[in-house]
């Protein structure tokens, strides 16, 4: 061991022993009296999306980013999950506010849930509070939300937090990352960013900020780990501008169909100004397509010229040649425009070997499979389709390994937790932390419901608070739960049977029936005599129920479930979901 | 246009011509007489797996491989896929044999169908028809099948047909090509293939015979497009070799599991050599593993050296150091050992900060998320995980760009025909075909259901056959169709609502009810007054029939469907499935 490595053994020694005795008594005064900042972590770690995280100092509270996820495909008929807010809600009195990092769905989705719980105001950047008005409107709340909009560079005063806001990079336009200023010490908070130099809108990323901030002293760095398995540079959006151009050179004479993230506003902007190069005009597909470039537009944020953008209706008045159409569907949604468009589905546009046909995406991971079976029929359809990373018509919006190092070398800050990631991603931030010098305990990776207490010279963590998923499925928050969903997937693995009967209420003797419903089990046409044994099995059941004078319901119908379980498996080996319904007459 | 593009267009030109007249009456005599053969397309185009093809020539027919593929995530329920046979069967008395290209199970999964419905000879190398018979066994069709071993290099006689096997590498031993040398002429049929100069076991595919087939002349070459959008060569297994000798270097002290495919039988014989040469035991862990490994050792195809082997349920005996498990599981399957490992679930493996684990497979697109998620899980416990593709712990068994164009030069086709692959892979492979000089009318793209006439100088599209896909679920095959996935999906997406009722018979009024049973759809506990107002809503429509006087069941039924489920979408926004069960009393 060097005398350097020694000596670092030596203060960890001493940071653990001073770890283990909070309290010390009236020892000798420690080197500083700042309070602890507390963080705790409600969403985003071991899972992607669904950010949330709260800071405590001195009692008070602000929330960080309030997203919602997609679900897995465990999560049969739910249609987003949120964070359970069950821990804010207990806090309600100390949360001074909620600060958002950007617009997209994973760090604004669940602000109309939480709001209905807690009316606290909201803070971001103008075009975030643009998204997060439209999807207010929704909810019908937003006459009683409190949002303000704070540009990149300003600092607002939440209770004892004084929050700053710092320009970065990334696949939105105004994106920002956060210096909570607290009485513990500055807590650098980046949200999703990426550094590009040459961004398609607005500036690089404020990387003096953070250097400045790394000067002054960063108790904790929370970072962006969603590309940490990704060694190098993200690439400039001008990579993509460039390709663009060669592709819509190479189009001449075709329509043109680009599908990309509706948030992706500065990749938008890049293809109507190839358009306008190529003396195109814009339509636009997708309902929130339609709607987030609306805002954008209304914001400032897309700068569309006069006589270029024309109804989707409207579009059969030009050549094939004169059209670009810029459309949701990147990643193969069921319902998207693209995917209509794919399955000759698509009320205005039907596709065929004029079309000229780039994703300008890359599959989500688990999406891979749907976008193959939407390029798969574009391509049957007769459409070129640009759809490989080798046209480099994508760049990702995160940060990869060599810009992450970058920022931690900026920022030095005392203290790391890799967020915003699975478990491989933050392992391989702090891995990645390592490598830049900084010791394994003063790296924390956490799950949700973790609680780190930060202080000057040491971390601690806490006892676990309530965080966990809720899902919402149509008009219902939380009622899908486990029970719910394990119904749902016995009922998709082998169906339904339903046994109904009625019974004389004096014997309890069969008076009618049963019958047999079946549903998402076997074609019962063909499967008539099956139908025919599994009645008399059931008929069976309830006699011998009644023979030896069995008469409690439940007793009758788990009867009448194990017999015709036994039997449907022995003959299918199949377990369809069984629900008896006795009747007495 | 050059002296030599317009000569070859003149030559289409005249070929289009003869095609255009098949039938010339006594006009100039032919050039030849050759009989034409027909290439019928049951299964593997436009799909991954169920490879299934039927060649016919003077009323000989010969199938060539006939695999599973697994469900998609739209089939809830589903164990597998095998091809529809009801074309084959029609045709059975043509039918002289079965021949497989290699023992993969999207080549011999669906053989005991096949065989089920017509007890055909079934012609492979040995290790293929090992695993064949082992699958026979399960099904207990070992008795009256015909299984015939035929070695690489050997040719036998199927009716007109003389079908050669010819030695090729591809991720499974004893792979095969085949050349069908028939009265209309010679096709090449590839299989899955790769070429690798320095395979694990065995030769090198053996290149000079397709060089031969080249230059006595190819009428056809189908061959295997997996790979087709890959640039470039596939790596060959020694890399992996040299990667798991440094990775068990590395892993000093710690237990070493490998994931892998159960049929990898060269990889797994990589890992016992290297445990072998680092002094460590194997076990072998996953029902297939176990049951390949047993049938690859028996004939001589995995060579495990006295005392290297051991129990799995005795591996504690040993070090940590000192072990090796090869595993099922790489592919993030949820009954597979390495799940059951990584989730705490296993009886005989507990895993921990002791383990060093290297998946030795690449996920396959639609499994990325699965992979993910045990990935994720052995990173929890402290396991070191070997995941990524930059230790080349894994290379594919397909043929990429390069190869394909090299076996294109070789054989040098007069027609060609890409298989094995979805749509993008067999556009991109027809590229390659077009980049290598030839022309597009003479590369057919089929779809299943195809039947492709191959004359000596043109080739026809015939009309179509049947041709699908046969859902197997539990003992049942082909009883599970779109009615029952359809229920199956609206069960999964919304529940089940059953609204149970008796009437009077004589006024139809209510007698007793109505309950309501619901599953999959919300908390009932949380929801009973919803529960209660649904109950109110078919009472209701009941009674209004009963006033109105419809008595027709199907009516009334209808009423209570159509009543119960406005309300629930209104109050919900969901639409359960609903089953009115109306009785008389």
């Amino acid at each position: 061991m060097t005398a350097a490595a020694q000596r670092a053994q030596q203060q960890i020694a001493a940071r653990g022993a001073a770890a283990a005795q909070p309290k010390r008594g009236r020892g000798r005064p420690r080197k500083s009296q700042k309070p602890p900042v507390k963080v705790y972590f409600l969403g985003g770690l071991n899972e992607i999306g669904k950010n949330f995280t709260l800071y405590e100092c001195q009692g008070d509270m602000v929330i960080v980013d309030c997203g919602l996820a997609f679900p897995d495909e465990e999560m049969l008929g739910v249609d987003l999950v949120i964070p359970d807010f069950t821990f804010v809600e207990k806090n309600r009195e100390k949360i001074r506010g909620v600060v958002i990092t950007h617009g997209h769905e994973d760090h604004i989705g669940a602000v109309p849930y939480l709001l209905k719980k807690l009316n606290v105001p909201v803070y971001g950047t103008a075009l975030t509070i643009g998204l997060i008005e439209s999807k207010l409107k929704e909810h019908n709340l937003t006459a009683s939300a409190k949002l303000k909009v704070t540009p990149p560079g300003s600092h607002i005063k939440l209770g004892c937090f004084e929050v700053e806001f710092i320009h970065v990079n990334h696949s939105i336009a105004d994106s920002v990352a956060l210096a909570l200023h607290t009485p513990a010490g500055v807590l650098v908070h980046t949200g999703d960013f990426k550094i590009d130099c040459t961004p398609e809108e607005g500036e690089m990323i404020d990387l003096c900020r953070f250097a400045e901030l790394g000067k002054e002293g960063v108790l904790a760095l929370l970072m962006d780990s969603t590309n940490a398995e990704r060694p190098g540079y993200t690439q400039t959006e001008q990579t993509v501008n460039n390709s663009l151009d060669a592709l819509f050179m190479r189009a001449e004479g075709k329509r043109i169909i680009v599908a990309t993230f509706a948030s992706s506003i500065s990749r938008v902007q890049m293809i109507i100004n190839c358009a306008v190069k190529y003396g195109r005009k814009v339509a636009l597909s997708g309902r929130s397509m339609v709607n987030v470039m609306g805002i954008a537009s209304e914001l400032g944020y897309l700068d569309i010229p006069d006589g270029v953008l024309v109804d989707l209706n409207l579009i059969n008045r030009y050549e094939p040649g004169q059209l670009v159409l810029i459309t949701t569907g990147s990643q193969g949604e069921p319902m998207s425009a693209l995917t209509r468009m794919a399955f000759s589905d698509h009320r205005q546009v039907a596709i065929g070997p004029g079309d000229f046909i780039i994703l300008s995406a890359r599959p989500i991971p688990g999406n891979e499979k749907t976008v193959g079976a939407v390029v798969d029929e574009l391509l049957k359809q007769g459409c070129t389709v640009i759809y490989e990373s080798m046209y480099e018509v994508h760049v990702s919006g995160h940060a990869c390994q060599e810009e992450l190092k970058l920022i931690h070398g900026l920022v030095k800050p005392r203290f790391f937790i890799p967020v915003h990631g699975e478990q491989k991603h933050l392992q391989k931030h702090a891995g990645l932390a390592m490598a830049m010098g900084m010791d394994r305990k003063d790296i924390f990776i956490g799950d949700i419901g973790n609680v780190l207490e930060l202080h000057e010279d040491h971390m601690k963590q806490l006892a676990e608070v309530p965080a966990g998923s809720v899902m919402v499925d149509g008009l219902g928050v939380g009622d899908v739960g486990s029970v719910v969903l394990r119904d749902r997937k016995h009922l998709a693995e082998d169906g339904l049977i339903v046994a109904v009967c009625s019974i004389e209420s004096e014997t309890g003797h069969v008076a009618a029936g049963p019958d047999i419903v079946s549903r998402g089990f076997v074609y019962v046409r063909e499967n008539e005599p099956l139908m025919e044994e599994a009645r008399r099995v059931v008929y069976r059941a309830l006699e011998d129920c009644a023979n030896h004078r069995v008469r409690d319901w439940s007793d009758m119908k788990q009867s009448v479930k194990d017999e015709l379980s036994k039997f449907l498996y022995r003959k299918t080996q199949r377990n369809p979901m069984i629900l008896p319904i006795i009747m007495e007459v």
